[in-house]
């Protein structure tokens, strides 16, 4: 059976997250009734590579299912687009390799998390940055960030209710940027546990505000207590960059996507 | 009686425009209600540099109001930033010098018009461009934006209803610039006639799609027949970046901002 794979980019101000429930706008939820209707199936199911939460942005989630009925990816994608709400758009639409699966098959995510430091937020930027009015120490800040690379149990950072298998992730790249007022954490990683970029974020921003050494990220991260991580910071300033994933490019069977 | 200037941010999606109205949400409205109550005067008025329509938004609105009343601008921007809904900010409030009113003293105004051209439209771009699927011809818009510099009479470009005492006016920059895929109509003048900039927009990005040639934008002008020129595009793609006062710069009283 024919797989798709869609690159979908979208505002999450507005929806309870990716994942559908019942009688709440998602990402998921939307994109089903369009999918179901296009390919006249209403036992259709999507996958999608991160489980975004409530508020969380994507400029790059990737989504997968299954179906016997042919559609031209370049159709596809402007069907899908013609359909589907403003604030999500499909980026890409194409047929994956057999076994393909949006989150099974997903070598690492990149996320970014920003916030903007000032006495004031701009209303262009409010919705996509968790906003800090005092200046951080961004040195220290980026030290933190170091301390977290590689192989580790991450339980100092996950939820409350988190449901993950293992708490042993890897982070590639974890780095701390500043452009105008904007100071960006991002963090590269196999997979994540729920709220894990978030209280990371929190945690450096209690180091940028020299409430804590940067070496104090270090210990909490071998304490794997969530009790000495700093706040799960707000959703709105977090951003599903990009899905990787290995090999040949999933979409390298795709048709070339304009834009 | 001391004169207060105060430069505005804000995102326009959600308001009826600049200008107070009974029962719906404007700026001048939400900016009225706080100093009213921040200078305890219930007969204080603000006046705005322009007159932006619903939907528009603005980078650098400037409005001015005068109190017997003293509060230090650092400490009054404080205040209205804690109390104005996070669509509109203060970037800055200053003392203006004797005689200041936001729209009477100002030498011009500066508007950007964006299209964002391709296929889709990404949903962090939607609120704030006009979306054009095909491919435009930006030389030829260039060309025909360069028509309209210099004095004229634009009444081809007014709105119906527009109650301007004259339909003069000087554009000191006319220009079309692109990034990415965002084609932007940049505009300064002395000051503008309702719909001009969206209207002006409308007639470029016929010459943009091919539709008529850069010269016929110089032969809509001379026409003064609005029946000729292209059509108002949607607010949204509207920005008001700056306004412009002649001599000494009339935030220069001011404590320097922070932001």
């Amino acid at each position: 059976m024919p797989t798709y794979k869609l690159t979908l980019e979208y505002v999450g101000t507005r929806f309870a997250g990716w994942q559908v429930q019942p009688d709440l706008p998602t990402v998921q939820g939307e994109l089903l009734a369009r999918l179901r209707r296009l390919f006249d199936a209403e036992d259709l199911l999507v996958a999608g590579a991160a489980r975004t939460d409530a508020g969380v942005h994507a400029r790059g989630q990737v989504a997968s299912f299954d179906s016997e009925r042919s559609w031209e990816p370049a159709r596809l994608r402007r069907a899908l687009n013609g359909l589907l709400p403003g604030d999500i758009s499909v980026a890409e639409v194409a047929m994956a390799p057999p076994g393909f699966h949006a989150r099974r098959s997903a070598a690492g995510r990149i996320y970014r998390y920003q916030i903007a430091v000032g006495e004031r937020l701009s209303p262009f930027l409010a919705p996509f940055a968790h906003h800090h009015r005092d200046p951080l120490d961004i040195e220290a800040m980026a030290r933190g960030a170091e301390c977290l690379l590689g192989e580790h149990d991450f339980s100092a950072f996950k939820a409350a209710g988190d449901v993950s298998t293992t708490p042993i992730k890897t982070l590639r790249r974890s780095e701390i940027s500043i452009e105008g007022d904007v100071v960006t954490y991002t963090v590269e990683g196999t997979s994540f546990l729920q709220h894990m970029v978030r209280t990371i974020a929190g945690t450096l921003l209690d180091v940028g505000r020299g409430h804590r050494p940067a070496a104090w990220v270090g210990l909490v991260l071998g304490s794997r207590d969530r009790g000495r991580s700093g706040p799960n910071l707000p959703a709105r300033g977090l951003i599903l960059e990009r899905v990787l994933y290995d090999g040949a490019p999933a979409g390298s069977l795709a048709a070339p996507s304009t834009r």
